[in-house]
């Protein structure tokens, strides 16, 4: 994409940030959260803060260190910049000089700690520190077409490597769980990823009764499920898809538990659309759930929100609050784990729409035997 | 290592905590950065909080959520367990609960973000929250035996791969940043490697005059700086070794660069010592580097304590505070950058010692031609 149009984009963004905060009574936000900072001027590194001022370019500015200033340049050039390694107070001293007497600059008390607020407050001097968390999320929420179509690419990684890896023969008995987890990976650099969005789950027999299980030495042995959880990234934004396996010949448990999960994540992603509540999302799927006796099993939310994070707003979940709106990105992904025998859980990434939903990981859902 | 090792390791740990918790006037204390709650418990997941009781293990509780119930029960025998999704929010009741009338609670404010303070607040109905930053990173400064084995491990995890690396021809001419980085951290994994401590820095030609620049598709050439900045992790420890390679035949110009911030480097890892002043030992590097007329091309400070985190207390830098004491575990890390030509960064993890320090990345710091 030529750097003009990256230029208008977060133009875009941090003009859509300004509504907020005339809505929030805010002169300026600093925004400190660097996954925030990223969506909102494109830069990639590992220190810096934006001071957003809600009358305009005019008064906006960035700040990194000194490691960064070349970078900065490049992927900044758009906005004032100043090089100092403690960014957020380094700005917070520019807003308290800049703004008006007793002006409000918001801070994102989600993400600032309690010592960087005693810091921020001691440089405030003359203007007013007001919490204001969750305005940047609340536009990272709802996904662009460029947004859309890093995560469409991401997800494409993570399905080609998949397919790779089974057609390579890469789940296999005999293997270990850190083998499998390792070729995946690997097998998602080669379609363009830039890293693992999150620790690959390979979790193998009982271990997929185990949520969040991390590879380890444990062979593969026919009649296991295989859970994979896994994720590639493009351009910073992450996918995330999960799918269970089974070694061999599926016992009958193993086909109903299956087939119980695929039915909760099909309602689940039927019922993703646009206006409905995400208690009810959730419920789509728990409910199938509940009815077959599994509720205890299904041992957490319904799926979360994936972009510039793995986790992000909104979450699915049985307590989540608030509607989904079209161009939410949103995974659904159930579970049921059975203790000490093996557990299904089964992962897509789905774009919400109005009547049709756009699910972007396109790995078969029927069960695969390896 | 038996698990009544590893059960004795963390107890000794949070009694040296309670220390302390006693000097500093508090009942008790709630950990909520997660390497904090591994290094006294073990536990890896990624939801955990502890309340740490000034008075013992009586009262000392562990929380994480259900997903991680059969982990936390094998990690974490020997505490008392609640399962809880919001597991900080839910140590903070029960301390409200079990607390004394009046009773203090201290906790992370340099991690607990204000809005979780709130939270807090509310719930601490009845006892005294305060604020108590640093206390488990003041233990962590300083590493035990088992910490100091996993990082040796780590750092020749780390040597073997660069070994391997230079012995395959993996830095050539031809090849891409991304390719060495992805080879690099594959051949750290086949010696043992959990993963890569941070994403791998591979920086050809001008390139190498970005310090943190991130690998790309550029070639490398003949003539070519090539600096290599990665690191291995082993049980959560992670190492941190930056060598600067050339293709080819090195110019005059790049040898004299080399050797100026060899002899930097070689005079901070000496400084490095038990009761130093971490501002001395910056200043033995940059003195050095500053009087050869290149003190503005030293973008950074010397280097940080390295542990269960990549970055943690202590920094070494020219404002840095407080002094070296034996068992702390560092990188030393100069590097002067010429803008658009190349720079040179040489970096070691050493153990601080009295006489002598103990330097754990082994890999040789003579100018290395490939």
């Amino acid at each position: 994409m030529p750097d003009s149009q990256l230029e208008r984009i977060h133009l875009t963004r941090r003009d859509a940030l300004r509504e907020l905060l005339a809505d929030a009574e805010l002169d300026a936000l600093l925004v400190t959260d660097l996954h925030n900072t990223r969506y909102l001027t494109g830069f990639t590194g590992s220190n810096a803060a934006l001071l957003v001022h809600a009358g305009g370019e005019d008064g906006t500015v960035f700040c990194t260190d000194r490691r960064y200033a070349t970078q900065a340049k490049s992927q900044v050039p758009d906005l004032e910049r100043v090089l100092e390694r403690a960014s957020a107070a380094a700005l917070v001293a520019r807003a308290a000089e800049r703004l008006a007497a007793h002006g409000r600059l918001g801070f994102e008390s989600d993400h600032v700690t309690v010592d960087a607020y005693e810091t921020f407050s001691r440089l405030a001097a003359g203007i007013e520190l007001r919490q204001a968390p969750g305005l940047v999320e609340r536009l990272r929420m709802v996904k662009d077409a460029t947004e859309i179509d890093a995560l469409r690419m991401a997800c494409a990684a993570a399905d080609r490597a998949l397919v790779d890896l089974i057609e390579h023969g890469g789940v296999r008995a005999g293997w270990t769980e850190r083998q499998v987890a390792r070729e995946l990976e690997n097998l998602m650099l080669d379609h363009g990823s830039e890293g693992a969005s999150f620790t690959t789950i390979v979790a193998a027999g009982a271990h997929s009764a185990i949520p969040h299980h991390r590879p380890t030495d444990a062979v593969l042995a026919d009649g296991d499920f295989v859970k994979l959880d896994f994720g590639a990234v493009i351009d910073g934004y992450h996918s995330d898809m999960t799918r269970t396996l089974v070694v061999g010949k599926p016992a009958a448990w193993q086909r109903d538990l299956y087939n119980l999960v695929l039915t909760a994540q099909s309602a689940a992603v039927a019922a993703a659309r646009s206006g409905e509540k995400v208690s009810d999302v959730d419920e789509a799927a728990r409910g199938v759930i509940e009815r077959a006796g599994y509720g205890d099993e299904f041992l957490h939310g319904l799926g979360h929100g994936v972009g510039l994070d793995v986790h992000e707003a909104p979450s699915l979940a049985k307590t989540g609050v608030g509607t989904l709106s079209a161009g939410m990105t949103v995974t659904v992904e159930p579970g049921v784990y059975l203790a000490d025998r093996g557990g299904v859980r089964i992962e897509d990434v789905v774009v919400v729409g109005g009547a049709d939903n756009d699910v972007l990981t396109l790995s078969t859902r029927d069960l695969v035997t390896v």
